[in-house]
């Protein structure tokens, strides 16, 4: 689950190596967590989707103590005046997918086969429940001083300004709870199996000799580019990792630079001024040697890589998924086009 | 009271101008406000002190609905899970002394005759409920957009450094409560009568020919220097005002320039090295020809006026008053000596 949550992680989410430590861990003292689909739970059952919020360059030195989502189903309970029933990756990209496993175990509730995005994205809003038109509000925030808070804010691009700021307070992460759901609502409202998407590339590419092939069949990857990080240009600005890195080909793509720009996560994908891949489809870093994705906080110069590409769940494809995260979103001046058409 | 507010506030607290408009409106729509002693409350009485936070210079511009109050109200008696009572002033001092009125006036409850400092000081914590070991969680913060927030916070300096990164983000001004407390206990952990002390200043300064002998006999406030404001430097940074002016004596004080240092408050006059009156103490500047107290965000050169200092509420003189707003507090490298020895 942690290789294929990394994969589908697009670079961000957070790393998930300490996170399956963590996640082990907390198994091993309090037993293992049942994954449950929507469809088996009760209609009004609430749904806590919750995670880390902030640059996860901080995640690999401030790791948490595995109690933060009992404060959050506390506060949340508290804030909604009902009883939490399972918990929910808000992104089942990265640590943030793997989150969920460590926090449900120490308070003994299940997890829901399903997240938010199907991938990682850096910002709070930017999840299938805002496209579905639930409430971020009411999220509680947490950081590991004990500070805690209930935040109704006035929309979901508020409460994004409202945890970032905060989060970069907190000294760069805190852990949050936005856009809770009954299971009926998350039935039509989220990226649904996302969790077993996970394992089962994991499983993939574990299995497989050629990993990239693993990854072309079970998710339609494709690969961009298979070279050196010739530049890596990285910094942890407004509460984000921003930067951007080169890769240099090798081999049959001797000759092929490719620059990605990151934003948490690997945004795009540019060979001179020719978009390769764009968000909302995902590009994810795969270490030559291991084929382990990469996270953006873990790039470093002279790293042998693929670059591969691949599809977005399609509720991003939609006008409402692409004015939340599509490229003009992010800054970007040019329309999406699909990595399936830029790869023809 | 306004006029009272204004002399208290040490030049901080915000402009009592737009307050005691605001403050009028409410009461011509609502009826007057009932100022209650401590005493005559049950003592299990909840009371909720609450003002504005930021930068004073934005509170110019941004007024507010009169509704803060309620929604303040509303999110604490959701935090507490119990109903409040009456409001108080967390700070006697400038608008914020006035704002419990015009708020109050806008849900009908009454005002108790206390507040938290006896004048106005620029960071949350600095309250006399600090002191006492209140909490000062769960708090309330709001902005005019429906941003509402729920807080319990590691302690008072968490406190602040949340609810002033949020002040910041929401355009340099948010409305809360922290510190509340019960009846029985704020009559041990509040400075007392602090309402009647404004409205008593104000009537004695209005009655007297000579303002400042009023403030003499009032309060006992000492004249350093009557002039003119030779020099002006003011920023809005970090949630705050921060600055520095310089009055040129005129008259029997020529040749004599008394520099101020200003964080919202003005927190030391100082005549050269020498220290002639600092926080926790009241600074206060006077116009000189309407002996009207001139707030920090109005100071502006050119204006002839006259710096007048007198002693705080005996509570900030204890070793617990002094270490939380004592000229150490604020960075400076100097005792406190009380404005009387100074000023012998």
């Amino acid at each position: 689950m942690a290789r294929g949550c990394s994969v589908l992680g697009a670079g961000g989410g957070g790393d998930t190596y300490t996170s399956l430590l963590a996640a082990r861990h907390a198994i091993e003292r309090f037993g293992p967590v049942r994954l449950v689909d929507l469809d088996n739970l009760p209609d009004d059952a609430l749904i806590m989707p919750c995670g880390g919020i902030g640059a996860p360059v901080v995640s690999i030195e401030k790791l948490g103590t595995g109690e933060e989502g009992r404060w959050l189903r506390d506060g949340l309970e508290q804030a909604r005046q009902g009883r939490v029933a399972a918990l929910m990756a808000g992104e089942i990209g990265g640590a943030n997918g793997m989150q969920p496993i460590n926090w449900a175990a120490h308070i003994g509730l299940p997890v829901v086969d399903a997240d938010g995005m199907g991938r990682a994205f850096p910002e709070i809003p930017q999840v299938t429940m805002e496209i579905a038109g639930i409430s971020a509000s009411p999220a509680v925030l947490a950081d590991e001083r004990g500070n805690r808070l209930a935040i109704t804010a006035a929309d979901g691009a508020w409460m994004e300004r409202i945890e970032r700021t905060l989060s970069v307070e907190f000294g760069g992460r805190a852990s949050g709870t936005e856009y809770s759901l009954t299971a009926a609502e998350a039935r039509t409202a989220t990226v649904r199996d996302s969790v077993t998407l996970a394992i089962r590339i994991g499983e993939a590419m574990a299995a497989a000799e050629e990993p990239l092939d693993a990854l072309r069949e079970s998710v339609g990857a494709r690969v961009l580019v298979t070279g050196k990080l010739t530049d890596v240009e990285r910094r942890v600005t407004g509460g984000f990792v921003r930067g951007r890195v080169e890769v240099g080909g090798l081999g049959e793509h001797r000759g092929r630079t490719v620059v990605l720009e990151i934003q948490n996560e690997n945004l795009v994908a540019l060979d001179g001024d020719r978009v390769l891949a764009s968000v909302p489809d995902i590009i994810t870093v795969l270490d030559s040697e291991t084929a382990e994705a990469i996270h953006t906080e873990r790039l470093r110069y002279g790293q042998r890589v693929s670059v591969a590409a691949f599809p977005c769940d399609p509720i991003w494809r939609s006008p409402r998924g692409l004015a939340l995260a599509g490229p003009r979103s992010f800054g970007y001046d040019f329309d999406y086009v699909p990595i399936e058409e830029l790869a023809a």
